[in-house]
């Protein structure tokens, strides 16, 4: 099923295109300046120029690149500016004709991706230290100023025709798709009416007026902007927490083949049923000796379960997004030793008290278990013989929508928690797994702090961990009746059941994106008045205007 | 533009086809009864029975009837048990063949409706201290669960047969559209993986399990059903803290005309601009003395202000949903004097802090409020000579999308504040439209407490209370083309957006039905998965199976 043109995630600096990464030499490396420099002509596919630095999901695999870049290889850098590197403009927001030109699902997940690319920016500051500051020294239009509102602070240039704006209401009848609307209610918690005004404003707002609605930070005249710029990131960093030291943690290639019938790296392999639209995992728990000490953490180098098993996940994942669009049900089976599975989170969890690196894999494992949870594909979890769900593996069970566990005679199937379980892998809500689960009585929670180090099928039943205990008997038909049924139904209403079912209790600005905005984004991306014969999407850049139908839902 | 089969939401106990509301006489009127009897015949349009006690628009406009009635008519009422008068089926929810052939329009604003009821059903307990407990005598599937999710507490009868199932996904590849995954998971708290199971299962859980899935409260026994009902809604008429006293306060019909044009009620008159796309609103403020006892609010009837008035919106409010698709723009302007609604609202506030009757009217005017932030057609509010936006009526512009307030040179347009702007109406999120407001500042709320009686346009605009104070040179054309331009915009672009906009800051179950859930329903329902030639929905009752496009999104 995968074909030549498989969309795949793996870059690196020297292999940027469309943005620079530099570390400022007069900041004694501890400011990173992110350019934007689309090459109109090196889009993903042919058929749309990428002008006036407008993106499309190429430009922002590189942007999610340098992120994680700026976090294991650059342990110096406290701050970050994102510009522009072209002159009068910053950025143009998503490429209309290549959104034009896609398939609603494409459409949709490309704005997921992006979404998640704008959180990870977010949380560079709020995890790692490292400031963001947004330097629009150019208009930003649309999913342009989006990418200003993830950062945490934006000046805007003011000089007659800078401007921040969103027109993808007024001009292509859809939604601001990356966060837009929830950053500017609840992040800048710009007023409700301003908010209305300044969203079918397709002209934008600039100047002082963008100050005194809460759009931006300030608004510096073209000649003060660098220095203004530069103050600003020099107090960023002044009051960074980030004490990272020493080398920075350099990420090679991630080792492994995809195909057309799966992928398959060190600790984690995907085989794909595309008969069945079934894919098949099977992941590895760590072997050997957890790292004992932040020397042999880096003597691990990347080859380490705690950074392969989640960069082989996270590929196997975005695969599975853009180019496995008909497989609906991923299948989790996991084998190792439970015992070192546990040492290895542990010894993580005690070297993040005082190292960085360590701090940063913990931080890539929730990453990567927050995308399984934004992943639209059902998503079930079998506990057979040898396998290793403890722990940073559990949370994958945690993760699904259903967990089988064979309840075999003598007990040797077993799953089991460690603290990767208790904190520090929350999910968009603000909760762990554990905690979203157990909405109804915290205190299973904490009896699951003391429990054993492996629970049987009975016990992690009672204890509400698992879903189903089949005995080996009727294991086989149960498993395959489940799948087969899941398989059968619509993809629709899975993935709408899925984005209610799994984000139990509190909303936060993150679930308010993914769960009201993307919803209400992918609503409107069916209807005819954006993407229909004559809709504002297929229209745009047409003599012809756009024709609506007015009746309102 | 409104034809002759327009909808109509006005009817009263008398009136009922399908429920039968009885206070039973054994509980000293402490115990309402409210009966589903659907009659197959007496759908809303001809062209589909409304067999097995399933409903459409008709059945649950009498049941909002029924809910408003209690609160206002039967003060000494204090436990409602909902139930089914058929035998072996307490409700099969929302009639298929009903939506199939509905418009996608129809099918949003049915649900938007129902939604609404199943929470005044939850508010009369939390605001009125009526508890409701749902006696599932039959089976209860898709809406009938979500009727009985809607209720404090379920109890099941156990007979074998008799099962809560929600068959939307497996069977009609749409989701419970009536709130029923979220209150699933935050509501009920089941285990998600259990919610996802239960979710799949068209047959639904019987017995002993929904019990221990959490999905109802008690399993009992068809012999001893009756007594289980009657003793749970003892305990519930023992805990109540309804304290209403003397006689009720009937409801007879509302007065005023509706027809092609608009509609026009004692103090709310709408006339409808076909061409335009606008409803212009004239709302006009009380006049005379405000009522100084419990006795003369009595006296005063349902022709007093606080009752007419909000009747009136409300009434218009469903008549644009339901019957004027095509206009897209609600136009607010008011009438009367400022001073009066101030010497109201108060009035009303004092006499509420002992009066059941006062506090129902408070209820009834947030209910009104909360229908017009959830209507999908944008709100402006213009504030000119003569204009009462004062209290409960600023609550109406703070409610707007955008506030157009007069600078007039003499100061003589003004717009005031009372105490039904600081806590008794809060919208959807929890929060008083101030402070949703002002979420970037909460201490301008606490300012505004201390305002001027009367701020005219400067001082409004300097407090961040309206949106642009043009001159009278300015105001036609500013108005005008603002008009023009909103009316001129995707109407679709416009809905999302709004759903978005207005409903900053915190998330409550309530918001999460109508923003996560809502918006994820009305994606669905315009999959060709669901009602495309081969899809669930359009299929359903056929010999053939629905046909799936397998490609996820």
């Amino acid at each position: 099923m995968t074909t030549p043109e498989a969309i795949r995630f793996e870059t690196s600096p020297a292999q940027y295109r469309h943005w620079r990464l530099e570390i400022e030499p007069e900041s004694g490396g501890a400011v990173a300046r992110l350019s934007m420099d689309v090459q109109e002509d090196l889009g993903l596919r042919p058929g749309y120029p990428l002008k006036l630095n407008s993106y499309d999901l190429g430009v922002d695999i590189e942007l999610v690149d340098a992120i994680n870049r700026l976090r294991f290889e650059h342990p110096s850098v406290k701050a970050l500016v994102v510009t522009s590197a072209k002159d009068r403009i910053f950025c143009s927001g998503a490429n209309i004709y290549m959104l034009g030109s896609s398939t609603h699902a494409f459409k949709v997940n490309f704005c997921k991706f992006t979404n998640e690319t704008r959180l990870y920016l977010e949380e560079l500051a709020a995890e790692s230290g490292i400031a963001t500051l947004c330097a629009v020294n150019g208009t930003a239009s649309g999913g342009g100023y989006e990418l200003a509102l993830a950062c945490d602070e934006i000046v805007l240039q003011d000089d007659g025709s800078t401007a921040v704006s969103f027109p993808e209401a007024p001009l292509l009848a859809v939604l601001p798709g990356t966060g837009g609307l929830t950053r500017v209610t609840d992040k800048r918690k710009v007023r409700r009416d301003l908010a209305d005004v300044f969203s079918t404003l397709a002209e934008g707002v600039r100047g002082r007026r963008a100050v005194e609605w809460r759009l931006v930070d300030e608004s510096v005249s073209r000649s003060k902007f660098d220095a203004a710029v530069k103050a600003r990131a020099a107090k960023m960093v002044a009051r960074s927490t980030r004490d990272a030291q020493g080398a920075g943690f350099v990420l090679p290639p991630l080792e492994g083949s995809r195909g057309p019938t799966g992928s398959r790296f060190a600790f984690v392999s995907m085989a794909l049923d595309a008969e069945r639209r079934v894919a098949e995992f099977v992941l590895k728990g760590p072997s050997g000796a957890a790292p004992a000490s932040a020397e042999a953490l880096r003597a691990g180098g990347t080859a380490q379960w705690a950074v392969d098993f989640w960069r082989g996940l996270d590929d196997c994942l975005l695969d599975l997004r853009f180019n496995q669009p008909e497989l609906g049900l991923l299948v989790f089976r996991s084998e190792g030793d439970p015992a070192a599975m546990r040492a290895h989170d542990e010894a993580l969890a005690k070297l993040a008290e005082t190292d960085w690196l360590a701090r940063e894999l913990v931080l890539l494992r929730k990453r990567v278990l927050k995308r399984l949870d934004l992943t639209a594909k059902s998503l079930f979890t079998l506990v057979e013989k040898g396998s290793c769900f403890v722990g940073s593996l559990f949370e994958v069970a945690l993760a699904s929508d259903r967990v089988f566990m064979l309840d075999d005679e003598d007990g040797a199937v077993t799953v089991g928690l460690s603290s990767a379980n208790f904190g520090p892998c929350p999910m968009s809500n603000g909760l762990t797994r554990l905690e979203t689960r157990f909405l109804y009585d915290p205190s299973l929670v904490t009896a699951l702090r003391d429990a054993p180090a492996a629970l049987d099928a009975r016990d992690a039943a009672k204890r509400g961990l698992v879903t189903f205990t089949p005995d080996p008997i009727d294991w086989d038909d149960e498993v395959r009746v489940a799948i087969e049924e899941r398989t059968s139904l619509s993809p629709d209403a899975m993935t709408g059941m899925e984005a209610n079912l799994r984000f139990a209790g509190p909303e936060t600005m993150e679930t308010k994106i993914f769960g009201r905005l993307s919803a209400w984004q992918n609503w409107i991306f069916q209807r005819p008045n954006a993407v229909g014969q004559r809709g504002a999407l297929t229209m745009y850049g047409k003599p012809e205007r756009a024709v609506y139908d007015y009746r309102r839902t």
